[in-house]
Formats: C-alpha cells, structure tokens, sequence
C-alpha cells in the first residue's frame, strides 16, 4: 500500500494525556511521551497526521485555578477562554513529545500546534439544556445559587457530590482556521488543531466572531477536521479496544470491520450508551459518509495498527 | 513601493493587550479589537505579518491563580506551562480580533496562532542571576522561604511590596517550529507566534527538548524570527512615540532615521534604560545586521506609519 500522502486525522481520548491521579505537567509530559511513541511510527510510514485531543480534565483544572480568585486585578477568564489555554498547554506538551520522537527517527517534520475556533450553532438546542458538568464543586446550594445569581451559571446537582456548573455542549460546525490546517498538513508537518473540540465561536453578521461558554465534543470536532482534509481515515483513540454489541452483558461481543449502514441500525438498538461510546461511534459515521472512508475505534495502545487498518472498530461506507 | 509579499515581523507590548485595571477576558478582547484596527490595514496593503505579543500581566496572573490552589488532583502548573496556556488565550483573542478586522474589509486570510517553544541555552548567564518578579508576592519572608525550600524557587523583596518568585530572563536562539512558521506566511496567512517570548525550552542530546522555568523578552524573540523568515521590517509596537536622547531630562529628544553604528554609540553612551527601551534598542540592532533591513520602534497608534517608515525610530543598516 501507497501510505505517502494519505491524510489521517486521530482523535486522542484523555487517556492520552492524563490519568487519574497524575494531573501534574510532569504525569502529564510523560504520557504525552507514551502516545508520541504510539503515533511517530505513523509519521514514519509517511502518512499525514492531524491531532485532535480531548481537553476535559485539563481544562476543568484550569476553571478550577480560575475560579479560585476572581478579583478586578486577578478576574477568572471565561470558558472560551480557558478552553484555548488549554489548547496551549496540552499542546505544548504534545508538540513537544512527538518531536522529540520523530527526531529519534530522524525525522525533521515540524510538530506545531494551532489554536483553533469551531464554529457552532447559537441556535442549537445545547444551548437550551446544558449538560456538560465543569469546574469546582460548591458544597451547598446556596453556593451555587451565588454563582447562579452573580455569574449567570446554570447549576446542577452533581450525583451528591455538590452542586456544579453545566454548561452546554454544541455541534461542531466549521473550523475557522481551516486553510492554515490545510496548508500546513500539506506541507507535511504534523499538525495538532481544535483540542478540545476547538473553542466554541459564533458569528454574526455584524460583529464577528464571538467565544460562548460551552466546550465542544472532540470526537466531533475530528470528524468535522477529518471532512475538511478529506482524510482517508478518521482513528478515534480511546482506552477500550472496540466498539461493543451487548456492552456488559454475558453476550458482550466486539464489533469488528463493518459498514455504514449496519453500524446505524446497532445505534437504532440502542446498542451503545449515550455518554462514552455513541457520541464515537456517531462521529465515526458522520465522517463515513462516502466511498473510501474509514473510521476506526481502537485502543491508544494499538494506534499503528489501528491505522493499519487490522484491528478495532472499522467502518466503511 | 511594491508591498506584496515584503515580511514584516510586529512585536506588540503589554499595552496592546492589557491596560491597567482592565484584566478580564472582555477589556482585554476590547483593547484587541483596537490593535486589530491598526493592524489589518497593513495585510491590506499585502504586507505578509508576523505577530509576537508579550504576556507580563497575562502570564503573570495564570500563575496567580495556578499557585491558588496546589494539591495532588489539582496540582500548579509550571512557569513554561503557564507560557503555553498565555500564548493560547491571548492568541485566541487577537486572532479572532484580526479575523473580524479583516472579514469587515473583505480579505480572507487566515489568522493563526502557533504555540511556539524557543530554543534558549541552559548555560545563559540568566540562570545563575533569575532578575525576572513572576506571580503572586508572599507577605512575609517566612512565607517566601517555604516555597524556596518546597518548590525550589528563588525568592527576592521586592521594593518594599513584599516577596517573590524571581525567575531567569535567557536569550532566545531558535524557534522549534520554525518550519511551520515560514510556510503559514508563505501561503498569505497572519501568523501569530513566539508569544510571550516563546516557551522556553532547552536540548540534550539524549532526551531532546525540556521546557524551563523562564520567560523570554518578546522583542528579542521578535528579532530571531525577524531574521529566520528575513523579514524586511521588525516593528516593536510600545506605549511611547520613539526611543529618546536624554531620556526625561530637559533637552530631551526623539530618535528618528538613525543607522546601526550611530544607535550603538547610544548605547555606549548609557542613553537607554536597561528595564524598559534598552532591550527594545537591542533588539532592533540584532535585527538590523545587514543591508535592507530596517526596524522601527514607534506606539501602537501608528502602527501603519510606522510600518510605512515616517514616524518613529527607524533604524537602518
């Protein structure tokens, strides 16, 4: 096979980056180094790589940093906000990882991160249920009702563990930084765009662009990354092997290669459950959506041969 | 003058992105909205930008509120983390500024922030004397000490405010993703990059790149990208007009046309203050290292005059 060329765009789960427990920048560089030597031998291979990487415990900690001080010297910045500071750091580490790795193979592809805006909807029905839970816990709802009052959060119960901001989770439309995406991956560097899902802009006619408060699902915004290239593969990496039928249940059996059409009517079945595995596997077929497209769901362990197309979750139009 | 394709490299100060007293993501999205409006006549005229933005008071807040709160699930970043994470908001904020700005005039060139680490030698005198105040001020010595004993950071009083964090200010030698860089700027795209100076990193043969705890000054990270993409132009973007002869004494005078052997005959002669116009001089003269290059230091409001040569201090060969 031809691999020079082929544009990829891998879809990194939190996995990748932070585990429980390890939330310091040194846990979080060394996992970084892990997945860099899971994904330097696709480089090797010649194929053309885009990065999307999930943000979530990242960015809550930076919220929860924010929110620690809110003074007029030293206010919190708002989610948008800390979603691109987040885009930063993660990336950074990242991008310092993999090159780091490819130049131990004596690669000289540039690694580089950009800080990306995703286009959403401001008429999507998110906006009207909030859902996403971030940030710190207040212990009492009269706390909450503060932040409510002051700030205009929307604050939920959070399974008895307090009471926590929810906000919204929109699709995932249009990458604004498209060409620069575009021109980079074309000129073979290994690009790393829309991290967590991308910041959250909406755009008016009269104005501009506009950040809003929500974070954006990733695996979304790599199917939107993956249309945009036309990639040939859209690899969503995540800590289980495989798409499951019977997820659980004595009849548990993984879903290997597959079609386009079959796998929707395993999400008819309701087969998968709404807050891990179908938003993947929904994203994986909003990509396939024509002939010579693939997407894979497979474990980080097994990136390369994920790519290689020989394990996971394979989905063909 | 044919201005299509000339490069030009805009180094902007602290005052194009935060005023005093306006600290929060709204000002300083307003005050970028301004900049954006001097800037975007420029990729008009078909001048091919680089930005590179200073982060003083937005880094130095993140790690206000990083040192907030320091435990095993929410641990504090470090100082070249916290670099990244101001490269990613600020960015974020000047480029959907830029974006706006130049949609309004019908041009559609990307605007893009590169999360850029730079080069510095681990052997630059500035790690034996760290000069640079970073984050929150301890109120007594004792407070100082604790963290100098459980964080390894060097405290210094500071002018009778109390103590802090001093950190190392080294030299900029090279942009990692410089690659990158030239390509985006290539394909017509406003590149913002090298912010804050760039995170600081440093390489050993063994293990590659390692991020320090440092800042870099931008308008010296100006100059080396200045000089990677041979730009024509560096423009350092300040709060005053020009750099000054007797410098608030009464036969005060500005700096106009001037060439490189005359401005550093100044410098000899003590004219500029090492805190403040000093390195901005520098800088410019480390640029401004053979025929065909100029660099102007002028204010912000000018940015187009400056750009055009007719105002400011403009440094030939």
């Amino acid at each position: 096979m031809e691999k020079t060329n082929k544009r990829i765009v891998i879809a990194l789960g939190g996995n990748a980056l932070q585990r429980k427990g390890e939330a310091s920048a040194e846990s979080q560089q060394k996992i970084a180094d892990e997945t860099a030597r899971q994904l330097a031998p696709l480089v090797m291979d010649g194929y053309r790589i885009v990065i999307v990487h999930g943000n979530g415990p990242q960015v809550g900690n930076i919220v929860i940093h924010e929110e620690a001080i809110n003074t007029d010297d030293v206010p919190s910045l708002p989610l948008d906000s800390c979603v691109a500071m987040s885009q930063g750091s993660i990336g950074y580490w990242l991008q310092q990882a993999l090159t780091d790795e490819l130049r131990k193979k004596e690669l000289d592809n540039t690694v580089v991160t950009l800080i990306t805006q995703m286009l959403v909807d401001k008429n999507d029905m998110a906006f009207k249920n909030p859902s996403k839970p971030i940030g710190p816990f207040y212990v009492t709802k009269e706390k909450a009702m503060i932040q409510s009052a002051t700030r205009g959060f929307v604050v939920k119960e959070d399974a008895g563990r307090g009471w926590r901001r929810v906000v919204p989770s929109p699709k995932p439309i249009e990458i604004i930084e498209k060409d620069a995406i575009k021109v980079l991956i074309n000129s073979g560097a290994v690009v790393i765009a829309a991290g967590g899902g991308g910041v959250p802009v909406f755009m008016t006619k009269d104005e501009g662009l506009h950040g809003i408060e929500a974070v954006i699902d990733k695996d979304f915004s790599a199917a939107v990354l993956a249309d945009l290239i036309d990639a040939n593969k859209l690899i969503i990496l995540t800590s289980v092997d495989a798409a499951m039928l019977n997820y659980g249940k004595p009849n548990q059996q993984m879903i290997g290669k597959i079609d386009r059409s079959k796998m929707q009517s395993y999400i008819a079945d309701a087969q998968f459950s709404s807050g891990s595995m179908l938003p993947k596997v929904q994203a994986a077929l909003q990509f396939v959506n024509k002939p010579g497209r693939t997407a894979v769901i497979a474990s980080l362990e097994k990136a390369a041969e994920a790519v290689d197309g020989n394990i996971g979750t394979i989905i063909h139009f």
